[in-house]
């Protein structure tokens, strides 16, 4: 199994469930349904158009627990946009990693071990969708930006994790990302 | 998303918890854990040595609650090992899949819709072990069977799934299958 090292830059929640901007912690816990008391947690959620598989709303298995950004791929986004940057709080992330070039990559199945002992199942490319181009829109005062997101993230956008092993995720972290074979 | 389709030829289960070797149901019932009062079945599981990541024993997600095979694999294992079948029963398989040719080699991320309303995640392939090797050996009188299972099998042996939409799966159902981007 190959074994790549990356740093936890930061990890963050979103506690308003009127909101998607989440908002940097020190550390988060999480347990089998993701982490407790954000908006996404649970051990199933709805079907969204996302899961075309199933009609809307149909409750299955939460696999979209947790999202994953990278400063790398942030950076390339704020690239493709015109913008000086992109903040982890804007897209809803919950944790930033630095140091893994192209992590929206990342093939369902690889692994996710972070030092403070959690770990999590990548399940494959959070696809870009307008509500992180508006919140970018927002803070830039460039309404155009909104519908640009969606195809300048494509690939960029970062994946979205369940969780294998309970456990605590820390801000400045290590971890280590294992391909499936 | 490419969509294919295929048909359940049985499905079965081990309710008895020293033996792996599985039988026959009309129908089994699926939630997030897997097939209630099945030797598999939980949200959490102990980690083997299939998980290296993880000390032996550590309790992690159980993402090997149910063991598919197909009659085209166990045909083309049987051939190597020069046997006339291999029945699902001797690999503790809870699903046996007809019509899709090299079932073991579906990625990590496809689903597979039950017309009954169950649908399952594959978590990859099952990695061959010597314990349904030493089944077919006992079935055919020849011990060295045991050990050459275990290198026949190899990418023959069927995936591991898990549930994402609770409900029954039924012998004939059909079955949608559909691959990840």
């Amino acid at each position: 199994m190959n074994v790549y090292e990356a740093r936890t830059e930061s990890v963050l929640t979103t506690p308003d469930p009127d909101s998607f901007v989440t908002h940097a912690q020190e550390r988060i816990t999480v347990d089998l349904g993701g982490i407790p008391g954000d908006r996404h947690y649970g051990l199933l959620r709805p079907a969204d158009s996302r899961q075309k598989l199933y009609p809307r709303g149909t409750m299955i298995a939460n696999r979209r627990q947790i999202s994953i950004v990278s400063v790398e791929d942030n950076a390339e986004v704020a690239e493709r946009l015109g913008v000086e940057n992109i903040l982890p709080e804007w897209l809803g992330a919950n944790v930033l990693l630095a140091g893994f070039e192209r992590l929206t990559l990342l093939p369902p199945g690889a692994r996710l071990l972070f030092e403070s002992g959690a770990s999590l199942i990548c399940e494959g490319e959070n696809e870009p969708c307008i509500a992180p181009g508006k919140e970018i829109a927002a803070q830039y005062g460039r309404p155009e930006l909104a519908a640009r997101f969606v195809k300048a993230a494509k690939q960029r956008r970062g994946i979205v994790c369940s969780v294998e092993l309970p456990g605590v995720i820390a801000a400045g972290d290590k971890v280590r990302i294992a391909l499936p074979r």
